[in-house]
């Protein structure tokens, strides 16, 4: 993954606003139903493979490297559409997802919500059991 | 802004994670078209305040205060759906936004994206000028 940068991706990444920790907060959102499917952190060398590629790829702060999403579960995310906010330190990723974003079998990692009492409710189904995907992913 | 928070709203804010500072990341999307309008933190008295009043409250870290969204520029966003990550260390939360998200006067800060180039490029008007936005906004 340490290919040399083309000027152009380069250009593109040296515009956007890191953190202290050279990280960028990613909202990834389904492209097709927008859907928000998933949150997570990009560094510069993660954006630049997901504008190289067209395929989502993260930084994991858990595990301290990159993450191209699905590499190890076939849950890929095609990118179709990559945005930057107004101060340029928050990214916005539209993707054709291939099975479920979430560990857990989910499709989204937003299956949570309030329903009006007092705790966070599921809602819908997941569309893999967490053996199966715990089978799929390990940690992709 | 200090009033006694209600059983129900501290159980639902004792459930997510807070970051080491305190805060954690909420995507802000519109309730009817699915637009990802912006990205902010909240703490957890901004997040009990949204929980409460159905409007979205971040926090701002720039200014190190509450920040009712659209409080000075009457560009609201009422609360429809919040939503958790499944590691409840990010929090969604969809809106019927009044006027625009974003201080430059687009309706959403996402308004730039990768055109193909090695640039930004905007795509779309802004509802508001930039003076208009200015005089309205304030900084809310």
């Amino acid at each position: 993954m340490s290919e040399p940068v083309a000027p152009e991706i380069q250009a593109l990444v040296s515009q956007v606003r890191f953190d202290a920790h050279g990280l960028i907060p990613c909202i990834c959102q389904d492209a097709h139903t927008g859907e928000v499917l998933m949150f997570a952190f990009m560094n510069a060398e993660s954006m630049a493979i997901t504008l190289e590629r067209r395929l989502a790829c993260y930084f994991s702060r858990s595990r301290g490297k990159l993450w191209l999403k699905g590499e190890s579960s076939g849950h890929t995310q095609r990118v179709l559409d990559i945005r930057i906010d107004c101060d340029a330190d928050c990214v916005l990723i539209k993707v054709e997802q291939e099975g479920a974003a979430c560990h857990t079998g989910f499709r989204s990692c937003f299956y949570r919500h309030r329903d009006g009492a007092d705790t966070w409710s599921p809602e819908g189904e997941p569309l893999f059991s967490a053996e199966e995907m715990k089978a799929k992913y390990g940690k992709s």
